[in-house]
């Protein structure tokens, strides 16, 4: 089959692989329908984290059922699937807890994994999903063609934007700061309205996101940064911040902007993996009560709670996908991403 | 009158200072009944802050009312009051928020204040109390010598400890771990049993410490620190750590513990006041899911929720005072405390 491999920074290639096979009884084969190109991918294609040699690469799909094995009884074949961006049991006192990253038995996609050897990564034809039981969730209606980009950002944007929003504790009535207006940023302003939120402030600079984060419940934009971003947003705030603010970007600005921005007692709820390992300002923190929550999103636990909305239309996540290409074009994928030509670029073999 | 002036490091006196008077319309002068030393005031004690020049100390004091301006109202001479460890007005947005801490109008004892001059500090025979209506709680019922150690707490120590506790979220049946024996530390025990933690895991070296920490409700005693400290809890906790870590002391090497015996999805509440300003490890926390809350308590507004259940006995954190001394050997508490004979130093004029 045909799966993607980074070679090194910038070197993305689309290699004939082994079709996977099933290798335990808990696994299945999934036929991917549609993948995608993740923001943290950038860093190995941008040499951010080195490449020591090819691997597989990706972790957002979804896709049908072809094959289970003898343990598996949650899923069927001709499922289409939803899966996270990891593996895990979903039964372990972590999965248990709402913490499945953190799951016991888990996993990630794309690496040796102790469940039955090779895990593939998502960005091929077909997946070898070790765990399938826990890891996939079907969505047993009659999915059309129009329906997959919604129903792919469940295997993490969304949910990953959701948990900067769950992580904050966003309440109905809040006030609310967006910071990153990528992918994550934008489902992030759509899980701060869906949870309440009435005044929701993304800050962006550019025109086509600004235009995207207010279809999906934006009330302000500020496309200022630094101490005029912050300013911006105390002044739509009575002075003081923001009730919370959801970190969607990673880097020490960007954590910066976000502990500035909340009010005395605020909560950051940050899901940008952190680039390079800023640490996080203490005393800051304590003199103002700004909290700091979230961490890498389990997104597996609200697949369940957010796949209504998207199938009803209430929210329409999917709209982030401005860039369809078919998988063997998987490098031009990453090209405009790196470009910011795309914002999110899904992949059909 | 007389108050307890830091004149450097190690240089605690008693001194005639001027009478306080009534600045402002919004003043209360209060005689007071009792005062302690806080922890945080061996740090110029000992030199870790540094005393430029000499000045008033102290800021915990409970006392009766011997005077008010004509714009205080809900505040009547002969009152007896407590007094947070820091001055607000009640009314403001932060103070709604319950960020009390973070007053727009307030500020800190013996420092000089925008509202009238000169602030007193809380060590001393008088108080010039600046929004008094905001900043003191009157306990209007006959308040006898045994039951001021226990008001005297809720000037600050039980105050923080519930903070702590708060800022963690702890919850019925949650696993709590105490990181400090100090009487914040003893205080978050108590609050953390109050709020229904069942498990609750104390981390002290001290034996009579580690007796009222039981009395208090702690569960198990953890006598270990580092790795070795992590896995004692882990044993206790599933193997996995802890709901809800209370960082009750403030060092680099106390948070780190806090940080590293919390569960995947656990919070760390935290009211130590940092300590030359170790800053968080982000990465540490978000590959975990594990969240950092809290900082200087907003113990103003816990008052009135804690009031009633010191009164009644339900709870008796003036236990936390083992060494009472007369005002004028001020010097002395601060010594017991700096070299530990002592947990909790009571000053009576």
């Amino acid at each position: 089959m045909l799966a993607t491999v980074i070679h090194a920074a910038r070197d993305i290639r689309v290699e004939t692989v082994p079709d996977p096979v099933l290798s335990t009884g808990g696994d299945a084969i999934v036929r991917v329908v549609a993948a995608c190109v993740c923001g943290s991918d950038l860093w190995p294609y941008r040499g951010v984290t080195p490449t020591d040699e090819p691997h597989r690469i990706g972790h957002e799909f979804v896709g049908v059922v072809e094959a289970v094995g003898d343990d598996v009884s949650l899923i069927e074949v001709g499922d289409f699937v939803i899966a996270p961006f990891y593996v895990c049991d979903n039964t372990c006192v972590n999965c248990r807890n709402g913490v499945s990253t953190s799951c016991l038995n888990g996993g990630w996609w794309g690496s040796d994994d102790r469940l039955g050897g090779f895990a593939d990564a998502g960005q091929g034809e077909r997946v070898r999903v070790p765990l399938a039981d826990g890891t996939l969730v079907p969505v047993r209606e009659e999915v059309t063609a129009d329906m997959v980009p919604g129903l792919l950002t469940l295997s993490d944007v969304m949910g990953t934007g959701h948990h900067a929003a769950v992580s904050a504790g966003v309440q109905p009535g809040d006030s609310v700061v967006v910071v990153g207006d990528g992918a994550v940023g934008l489902c992030a302003v759509i899980a701060a309205k869906r949870l309440g939120a009435t005044t929701i402030i993304a800050m962006s600079r550019h025109a086509d996101r600004q235009e995207l984060a207010r279809a999906f419940g934006a009330t302000h934009i500020v496309a200022e940064r630094g101490d005029d971003g912050v300013a911006a947003v105390k002044a739509l705030t009575e002075g003081i911040g923001a009730d919370r603010v959801l970190e969607c970007v990673g880097t020490k600005e960007s954590m910066d902007q976000a502990i500035r921005s909340a009010r005395p007692g605020g909560m950051v709820g940050y899901v940008g993996v952190p680039n390079g390992g800023p640490e996080l300002p203490v005393r800051a923190l304590f003199g103002r009560n700004v909290g700091v929550n979230g961490g890498v999103a389990p997104v597996r636990g609200y697949i369940e709670e957010l796949l209504p909305d998207v199938l009803s239309g209430a929210i329409e996540p999917g709209r982030v996908f401005d860039l369809k290409l078919p998988l063997v074009e998987a490098a031009e994928a990453y090209a405009a991403m790196d470009e910011r030509r795309a914002v999110k670029v899904m992949l059909q073999p």
